[in-house]
């Protein structure tokens, strides 16, 4: 199992009138954990998409379980869940200073090829990278 | 079954590098074709949250299919699929000006009283304007 | 002079924990603005990025003098102040439905070339469709 | 003179279509930068915020001299540049990890009363902990 920390402190203007963190900046959150976890691996995903690999994300679930709020440090949890194919599935935890459990979710992403506008199966440098962590 | 339809004229700074609405902003048209589905029915979402109850989201379910491109005009269909009772339960399908589908959802809510700081069930006020629609 | 009016309804993840349009979102709706009036020139603003020319902001003033609060439905006034040259500049006034004047500001943009990596003059078609105003 | 520093690794949805961190997400990297000289003056702003003292942003000028790009880590220094009396005057450097600028800007606040809604001068305690910075 392959998986990454960060922690992120919840801005002012990611907060909604609620004072809750806005349900649709979480994303953000889970994609600054993904370009973590691969650049643990040695991986930046910047340059990844500079050489025309892109990777859209085709489905994202969220279970929100307490609020985070403005000014809350808060830590996600990001993991690789599968060894990746054509898809590119991570889960992610979202917890607070205490441990207590936030938010659940995970995402569904596909590698896609700028210059062929085609989907593409995991590019080999990747494949390589990624497997030792599923043998 | 209740449903609204709003049209959004996805903005510059909505999109991401790769050119796509980046996908955390749907959460932002969902709640937008939200709030127009309740003013249809004579129902302020603004005048019931100052008056003390608020509907956090508790989960989330997005599928991407194509992507909506800055300038794009979508439409948003925003449905209530069940009569609510202690949960308010949304589908939401984006379309472009081509009639293709972007994008289908899901969000449940719960009801949240400010004062008692507890869950409660949907107001009588709410389910009185809603009823009508799950005979 | 060469203007133009567009509506924007505020949405819900747009506001902040005092229950104000978040003052950095303005940016989204001077944004919104520009495209308009472009498009009423008959200029798309996607086209001309799509064929290397891009303007990004250089400079941007706000005075933020009353808040927009959600669900305000806001007017926004964009004003293409001077011909351009090498800058574009624009202003920009908020209305609320009252007539209220909630914000005054302005952005100064430059246009750059993406294949040769430079600043470069207002290109002769967009000089063309907006000399008329100068006059 | 009061200053913090904070470092911000842009996120991918912070980006806009040139690849550039998007012009009116630089508001909320200034916020996390009053946030923090407050903090380190041992003052939170959310806990001043809970107790009815809010201070909306009345100007805001931002120059942006080279862009944030995806990935960058940027530090933002934040400045106290003056006493505050009814209002709060902060200035602002981004400059990327080879310490060139990439923007400089300020912004005006005032203190608001939320209880009788009302601008306010600054409050006592506030004015006690900024005070040795400007003898």
């Amino acid at each position: 199992m392959l998986s990454s920390e960060i922690h992120i402190r919840v801005r002012y203007g990611e907060v909604d009138r609620m004072g809750y963190l806005h349900h649709g900046n979480y994303a953000l959150y889970f994609e600054a954990g993904r370009t973590e976890l691969l650049r643990e691996l040695g991986l930046s995903y910047r340059e990844m998409e500079d050489e025309g690999i892109i990777t859209p994300v085709r489905e994202m679930h969220v279970q929100y379980i307490r609020p985070a709020l403005y000014d809350d440090e808060v830590i996600i949890k990001t993991i690789l869940t599968k060894k990746p194919t054509a898809k590119l599935e991570f889960e992610y935890t979202m917890e607070n200073s205490s441990g207590e459990v936030l938010c659940k979710a995970g995402t569904t992403l596909v590698f896609y090829d700028v210059s062929s506008r085609k989907p593409m199966r995991v590019p080999a440098f990747f494949l390589e990278l990624v497997s030792p962590y599923f043998d």
